[in-house]
């Protein structure tokens, strides 16, 4: 095979070391002649196997031992009817932050449930630039349910790296696309949540952290798949869990160690973003329109100053094998992201392409 | 590696031939160079694939065109809150037909949003053999916004074969351990839906089969990763799919298409199923205490007479390459689920064993 390098926003490609051991493993698992999907998930193997993960998660953030973590089906459009189904209790109303797409859809979902306090933050530019406005500044209401918000919005390359300060109301982040990309300091959240197929593992499961206070306060009519209460009691195992995808995702929480940790890695995504952002802002031929203090190290959209270009630089990039860079169909462009499984090289191989394409194609 | 069979009741063995498909083109798929897990579900060469998938479930079945086919995350236990947020309706009561745990599963989440008539219809004779009321005499609410039942009860073994007349009352079927096992009327139902990792694939994935005329009737506050009418819009990408389970569902249809489709099976579940039942009622030393027109043919319980030699039996099993035997918690005993996946060697191969070990441990 040549080298490719792939961009894709979610499905994301994982870690090369974690796909060869699972292609090599696939069908003789823990040596039991069988393949980890076809054991059962109340096996003494399959239990070491997820209850390690939860510990290896565990100590990549740091998690604080009043936090339970939780392994669920429904992805994060799952989270954003969970969230308000186990959070309102006996309060009327919830705080959502509004930041971008994947912001704005919580809050649609979070209006079946109660009664949602859009506050928009995004601050845009007569030129089209965007920031946002600071969280101190943000107007909470102290009674609240809880806030919600996107750290990092998957879709306008938009995060938010310091953690606002919300007092007593909990504070709830969907953080699917950046998640494990830094140290964060768990103990400000009531709730974490996170699909796995950005920087975690492959489509199928999410992941929930959460405080254990904030347990037992669910609605009545609340699917109990969605029950934090139920899933802590079960250790996520009410039902049959995504089996599969918990063993990559334990694969890629082993991987993460071994490469040093989360520190690591932080450092490893500020170079990579660095990289790009830097190349973009020194070019004349493209653009990133977000605020330096805002920009996303995780998905890195950015246009084509001539845009008449675009399809040029889909298929010439493909042909290079760097792949699936288009930009979201609501905000087109190109998008890169480079999660954690994703080189410096292959980033270093992008921004050569795009200076190749530039000087190519430069009027 | 040696040949052993697992009888796993679910996650449940895979077809050999789907399994070594997958493991070869696990980091290289449809020549993309990189794994399907690691592509959008929004690409052409998914979409196809996905496409692809639901038009032979669709031929494996002969599902009519009137028919929804929905592929979910959730699980079947998923599917015990689904279906009453999506029938319910303006009506006030559903009906549950109790055969064994999964029937009763269901109706305690039924529970949660209407009244639930549980119609048990179990009857246990003094030796401890177990019969069903036929469906003929089951006391049916005519006002019922659905009629639930479970074809096939995965502990317990026991099997309905034939479909019962609800008038217009809709049927729904949670056929997650029998589905694709045998033929079936589609147009008898109003929802049949089916956790994957029994018959189909593996955990994580869920499949729906549903009436057009029953989509639109949902409660406001169904969390949308529920609601059939979304996903039915969206072709089961509401939100990102579980990519990999999808993709193995669709090599396991495949597969089955291949092999003959869903007539053959039933011919090789048939002969399965008969050749352990037949043995066991020959043997004084193992029984199996279900109505022989109520046997399950894919979830074969038995016990040994003389239960002080369970231990035994178990590690013997294994030894011999005869995985996963023990019954569930609930009942004890022995099971041996023996789904499509599972060819007849294996059924051969446990019986050898059976016979071998009771002539050893005969008194």
């Amino acid at each position: 095979m040549s080298q490719v390098y792939n961009f894709c926003a979610g499905p994301a490609m994982l870690p090369t070391a974690v796909m060869e051991r699972a292609q090599a493993e696939m069908r003789n698992w823990n040596a039991l002649q069988v393949s980890v999907m076809e054991v059962s998930h109340r096996s003494k193997e399959y239990i070491a196997m997820a209850e390690q993960a939860e510990q290896d998660l565990r100590d990549l953030l740091a998690i604080p031992d009043n936090y339970k973590v939780l392994f669920c089906q429904g992805g994060g459009r799952g989270q954003f009817a969970a969230v308000p189904l186990n959070l309102f209790g006996d309060k009327l109303e919830a705080d959502y932050i509004i930041t971008g797409q994947w912001a704005k859809s919580a809050a649609e979902e979070g209006k079946k449930h109660g009664k949602i306090n859009q506050i928009d933050i995004r601050e845009t530019a007569e030129d089209g630039s965007v920031s946002l406005t600071p969280s101190t500044k943000w107007p909470l209401n102290p009674d609240a349910a809880y806030v919600h918000y996107c750290p990092n919005e998957t879709i306008e390359g938009i995060e938010i790296s310091d953690i606002p300060d919300t007092g007593d109301v909990p504070l709830v982040a969907d953080m699917s696309s950046t998640i494990l990309s830094r140290s964060i300091d768990v103990s400000k959240f009531g709730v974490i949540y996170a699909g796995a197929q950005k920087n975690i593992g492959p489509s199928g499961l999410a992941l929930v952290i959460v405080r254990e206070d904030l347990l037992g306060r669910a609605r009545q009519a609340i699917p109990s798949i969605l029950d934090y209460q139920v899933l802590a009691n079960s250790d996520s195992m009410y039902n049959t869990p995504p089996t599969y995808s918990w063993y990559l995702a334990g694969l890629v929480f082993q991987w993460l160690k071994e490469q040093g940790g989360i520190a690591e890695f932080a450092k490893r995504n500020e170079a990579k973003a660095n990289l790009l952002y830097d190349y973009i802002d020194g070019s004349d031929f493209y653009q990133n329109q977000v605020d330096k203090q805002y920009r996303s190290w995780m998905n890195v959209p950015f246009q084509l100053v001539d845009e008449s270009l675009n399809e040029a630089f889909l298929a010439e990039s493909a042909e290079a094998g760097l792949l699936t860079l288009k930009g979201h169909r609501i905000v087109g462009g190109m998008r890169a992201s480079i999660y954690n499984a994703m080189p410096i090289e292959g980033v270093e191989a992008l921004v050569s392409f795009m200076q190749i394409f530039a000087s190519k194609h430069q009027a």
